[in-house]
């Protein structure tokens, strides 16, 4: 069914996928029914298919989201001269980024086993593209010997891991600051890679 | 209803365990149902009973024992004598003892929002305990001058964040043995703690 234009839809599009991204992070993927998600939006079950052709579309639109904001957002991000200045650039900007948004975060790491084959092939693309401007940089700096990295690839891995783990824990108003937590986790990563 | 005891129940209860492990990690707690399960296992629904009186008793004595193993498998893991030994020993065994069962990692993660309370609150007692492990060894290597690490609490939380990420991309039979990538990541650990 064609998707509907004008202010009703612009207005329920996004209710609808604010509805989705929690309810998927509350219950998991399996357990959300269309029928569910319209309750939640507080609209007919029928309503639904004029903004969503199904589930599997609704998840696969939100882990693009998430990735395209993320690879947007960094595209912008002011990063300084040099290797040193942008490993501080994304270090600061991977924690802000994915602690404004905890539920897509933990969707997008929880529910890759739930995309069809062609979506999660997308989905890894973009995945990789991330990595790959984290990557750039530690072999920069391993070109420059700023950097001692025994390994770009694990170690892209590593501090992607380590910088998105913020997310589990992180709590507003806790003793730690954002701003805080951006300078400790900054202390620490350019100590793992030895700058 | 009563647990059975004696030799049926001793096979019928590790392979409920091992199913709902699977079932879990697959499609999520909240979609699974006990007929399901049954299904999984080979015997009739209310034969499961006779091994667990509900879902939720099933998820935290998976997450309980997964717990348990790893604190009693941490506990006779060779140490050595210092901080930096022990460090090196807790990167390693952490890594090993994780990659040998992501599911139960998976679902450890995953399905602590579907814990009731005080079901979480023995299983966060748990990973309490063994995050004080490691933050003891960076303590002790804070005293004695041997690593500089800004917050020992969120180094604890960061190292583990990043030593249990491997099971997320590791693949048996890849580029890297399962003794490289704990070798490459003791080397980031060690950095990473100004070692």
């Amino acid at each position: 069914m064609a998707r509907k234009t004008g202010s009703h839809s612009d207005i329920t599009g996004p209710r609808v996928r604010a509805a989705a991204l929690r309810l998927f992070a509350r219950q998991g993927y399996a357990a959300v029914s269309m029928r569910g998600l319209a309750a939640e939006v507080g609209v007919q079950a029928g309503a639904l298919y004029l903004y969503t052709p199904d589930k599997q579309s609704l998840l696969f639109d939100l882990m693009k989201e998430h990735m395209d904001d993320l690879l947007a957002a960094w595209a912008i991000e002011p990063k300084g001269e040099g290797p040193l200045a942008r490993l501080e650039a994304f270090s600061r900007f991977h924690i802000r980024f994915n602690l404004e948004r905890p539920d897509a975060v933990f969707v997008s790491y929880m529910e890759l086993r739930n995309l069809e084959p062609e979506n999660f092939a997308r989905i890894e693309a973009l995945r990789k593209t991330y990595e790959t401007e984290l990557e750039g940089i530690l072999k920069a700096g391993q070109a420059e010997g700023l950097f001692a990295v025994p390994d770009t690839k694990l170690a892209t891995l590593a501090l992607i891991a380590m910088l998105t783990g913020v997310t589990t824990w992180y709590r507003e108003g806790g003793r730690l600051s954002r701003a805080d937590v951006g300078q400790i986790y900054w202390d620490m990563v350019r100590k793992a890679v030895g700058a």
